[in-house]
Order: structure tokens, then C-alpha cells, then sequence
């Protein structure tokens, strides 16, 4: 079984590690940090323990790697101005198949209608992992995936994915609806990322005193899925809310890559979010309003960098 | 006539200056400035000329202003932390008129309520207008005044004070339906003050790079003003719109004060609205939301201040 990881974050170098620590050949493909990988792995700090991944190969470009990889793992943000398809098809064999751990929904369309031969898998990383450095990667907690085949159901290959992510210590768990867990992750991920953001910076906790909004983005995106034919269950709501009162204060992924000057990603979860809506005939006030606001602090983002 | 100016700062300070300008005997509350409007008076730039207010009295509380007033101007912010009966009451005489000059909408129930013996007139102040330092400021802009009876209608008393600030050079229209004039200006206000602030400072043309939100919110305001029994004509939305089209790249009065550290109008100027439009039952989820991220926003200040 031989991996490509595209896209060696925080992120792809943590799941590149864990299968490599399962018997996995894994490669990866840096384009930042190819100097420091090349000459010295990626240390992994986690609660799984402490260890150097020393990939089978690094590389700068997509098009270098040979040969063509049983999984190419795409591990990279979901942006506007990358484009994805592009980016992996130089990489990809005649039998590759196609794994997505990325963010956001309805990120899958793209890369299924550019490489229609190819079986695409999609997933779900829940996991606290942060890059600290070149070839440095603190995965601080969580870990567990959700893989299903692209547009639905379980094949032997997301099978066989889980089973290597389990020995290496994950949980892994294959799912028929991945689709519905995309939609799912985005009830919190909708409201939390960007009231994170947008509030200047407050945590979980206190983006809390405001739950009546957070509530009624939520279930505008339970009722995006409902109508893409995903219902989610009826206690989702209640339920994320709880679990977030339970966590500590908590900045949000988006938060942190906002204070780090990073992109984000903002039409991967509130854009298309919000496209699927209006495509479906849902009513979606509520998040488009925080979307136009996410383009307003971007673009005031932007004009300070310039 | 005798005019009483509770609040001297931008807005008190120059409509004071024009009606003793007019031959009015003016005299003011200044709890930050007093020292020094006592020992040099206030000195005023403007389109309509440069000139030193000298006022007839000078007081740092309310309640040392003697005699009772023929007309009490309350010009401070309208701000959850100020008790504004409290503030005026010890000023007022059986027969003192009670004038609002302030921002926002349904502000006058408070005033009316705690003074039903008391003609209340309420205002709005189309200015561009700053304090440059302690008894120093700087009209740049506009000036034009609205002016009504509350609830509604013109009275005498309105007529006379319009007269006053004609002849110094001010346009003061007297309007029989004030609180439409309000809900008027909230069309502008309710969207274009939060934005400001939420997208992180962008000026009124890059705001507009979101219109359809912008007129969102302003079309759930004007739903209000309808519901309440004042209907605002239908080009409202579009001559908003246009206008700020027109106008040069333009900092908002709450960015301003953001940027400045001093408190923000939402309760007046997005919170009464909510309120408003709870009370008759219309839907306003883009308001709402605004509303709600304005609370986030100024929660993280006070956590960034503590």
C-alpha cells in the first residue's frame, strides 16, 4: 500500500505519520518545507507518543512523484485561488485512488467531475494539530477521521484506509453518508469559525453568550441538508451546543489562522454552505449575513496587506 | 430665550454656537470640558465660519444650572450606561421644553415617560462634525437639522427653535412625523455603522461591495417603520443606496468611534430596532445577526480592556 500525502500541513504530515507508524508507505509532497523534511523528517509530538516520520520520499512538486500511489491523500485548505484538480492530476495513476481530508462542504463536485475513472474517497479529520515549526507538528488532541466513498456508501478501499489508520492507533470510522457527516461538521463549524473571527477574536465560551444565534445558524444548515436529502438528526443542535459548553474556552481553527495572517476558509464552509441554499430554495438569512461579513473582513484583510 | 446644552461635545457644542450665534442666550454642561469652555469658551471651525462661543454659563453638573431653562438640548450618546432622566431632571423648570438631539430610534419613550408634563421635542442631526481637543471643535459637513413634536406633529415651540437656527445659517426642517424621520435615518445607519465596524474598518464604497446585504437590512427596517404605522416612501432603499454611491469614501460615525475607543450606539441605533421588531412581530434574521456580532464585537473590547 503505497500513499502519497499532497499537501504536508499540520494536518497531512499528522496522518502521513500515522499510517508510515502503521507499515504504510508514505510519501509526501512539500512545497514549504521540502528542505527541512527531506533532510530531517517531521517530528511528531502527540498523545500517541513522540516519534520522527521519515517519509519513503519527499517532494517539491506533484509531478515528481513516481510511481503513480495506491491513495494520493489531499490534505490541503480548500481555497478559491488553489486549484485542486490541477494540483493532483500529474500525480495520479490509472488505478490512484482519490482521498480528500479537507474542510467545508460540497468540496467534493470538483475533484469527482475533473477525474471521473477514479474512485474519490472523502473525509473528516476532527483533531487539534498545529504546524510549530518546518517539519514540526504538535498534534495536541482528538485525531479520529470519517471516510466514505464519494457520493455515498463504503467501498473495500475506505476500508482498508480505516483498518491502517486503526493500527496506527486513530479511530477511523467508515461511514455510507459522508456527505451528511460533512454536513453535520458544518453545524458547528458555521456559526463558531466565523463569529470567532468576526467577534475580534473571542473563544467558544463567550461566542456562547450569543446562542441564539449561533442556534439559528445552525439550524439553517440542518435545513440546507435536509433538503440536499441529508437529514441530520433532530437532537444535533442541542447537542453541539452542549459539547461546546462542556469544552474549554476554545479558539477556533479559523481564529487561529486569522491571527496568523493565513487564508481562510471561508467559502469552503460559509460559501458553499450558502450556494447549496440557494440552489435547494432554502431560506438562509442568517448565514448569508455572516458570509457577506466574512468577505467584508477579508476584504479589509486584503486592502491592509496591499 | 433661554437654551440649556446638556452633553457639550461635537454635536452640543456647534448647535449651541449656531443658536448663540442667532442671538440666543446659551449656556452649557460640560463635565469633561469645563475648565476649559469655562476659561476660553468654545472655538468652532466651520463652513459657516470660524468663531469663538463664549457661552452665557458654564456648568460641570445638571443640576447647578439655574435658572430654569426655556429649552433643555440633551445632546449626549444615547448609551445603555446613561440614565438620561436622571441626568436632566434636576434642570428642569414646570415649563421647560425638553429637545433631543440624538441618534437612533424609539429614544424618546424614556424621556417621555419619566416627564409626561413636559413638551418633548426630538431631533436628528445630519452632520459631519468632530471635537479636534477640550473646547475645539470641527463642523466639516452638512449641518441640516429635523425636528418634531413627539409622538408627532409641529409645534409652536418646534417653529420658534427651527426659526433660531435658520437665522444662523442652519437649515432645521420641521417635520410633523419625526419618528418616520428617525426610522428614515435608520435605513442608513443600521446597516452602514455596524459593517463599518464588523469588516474591521472599510469605508461606505467598499461596504457596497455587499449590497444585496446592505439592502437587506435596510429593507427589514423599512418593514419595521411600516409595521409601527409609519410607512417610508418606496425609493427609500434605492436613493440610499445611490447616495452612498455618490459620496466619497466615507468612515462612519460608529467606526470612528470604535476606532477611537468610546462607546458604540448599538442599542440605539440596532438594538431598539430588534426590540421594535420583536414587539410587532416582523422578521428581521439579517438585523438580528448584525445585532448579535455587534454584542460579540463589543464584549471582546471590554475582555480586551479588563
Amino acid at each position: 500500500m503505497q500513499v502519497l500525502i499532497v499537501g504536508a500541513g499540520a494536518i497531512g504530515s499528522l496522518y502521513g505519520a500515522l499510517l508510515a507508524k502503521a507499515g504504510v508507505e508514505v510519501a509526501v509532497v512539500s512545497r514549504s518545507d521540502y528542505e527541512s523534511i527531506l533532510g530531517g523528517g517531521i517530528h511528531i509530538r502527540s498523545p500517541l507518543g513522540e516519534w520522527l516520520f521519515k517519509p519513503k520520499a519527499v517532494y517539491r512538486e506533484v509531478g515528481e512523484a513516481k510511481p503513480a500511489p495506491d491513495y494520493l491523500i489531499l490534505c490541503t485548505k480548500v481555497l478559491p485561488q488553489l486549484d485542486r484538480a490541477a494540483l493532483i492530476r500529474k500525480a495520479l495513476g490509472p488505478d490512484t485512488v482519490i482521498v480528500l481530508i479537507q474542510n467545508g462542504v460540497e468540496i467534493e463536485d470538483e475533484i469527482a467531475l475533473a477525474f471521473p475513472e477514479h474512485e474519490l474517497i472523502s473525509g473528516l479529520a476532527f483533531v487539534c494539530v498545529s504546524r510549530t515549526g518546518p517539519g514540526r507538528v504538535w498534534h495536541q488532541a482528538y485525531g479520529q477521521l470519517k471516510l466514505g466513498t464519494f457520493p455515498c456508501g463504503i467501498s473495500p478501499k475506505v476500508q482498508e484506509l480505516c483498518q491502517a489508520f486503526e493500527r496506527a492507533g486513530i479511530h477511523a470510522e467508515a461511514t455510507a453518508d459522508i456527505v451528511a457527516a460533512r454536513w453535520s461538521k458544518c453545524v458547528w463549524n458555521a456559526p463558531f469559525n466565523p463569529l470567532s473571527v468576526l467577534s475580534g477574536g473571542l473563544t467558544t465560551d463567550l461566542l456562547l453568550t450569543e446562542e441564539p444565534l449561533i442556534r439559528a445558524l445552525m439550524a439553517e444548515v440542518v435545513a440546507i441538508a435536509k433538503a440536499l436529502g441529508h437529514p441530520l438528526p433532530p437532537e444535533i443542535i442541542d447537542q453541539n451546543i452542549e459539547s461546546t459548553r462542556r469544552m474549554p474556552p476554545y479558539e477556533t481553527s479559523m481564529l487561529l489562522d486569522f491571527k496568523a495572517g493565513r487564508p481562510l476558509e471561508t467559502e469552503a464552509i460559509l460559501g458553499n454552505a450558502v450556494r447549496a441554499a440557494y440552489r435547494v430554495g432554502v431560506k438562509v438569512p442568517h448565514l448569508e449575513t455572516v458570509y457577506a461579513l466574512m468577505r467584508l473582513r477579508e476584504l479589509q484583510l486584503a486592502q491592509h496587506r496591499a
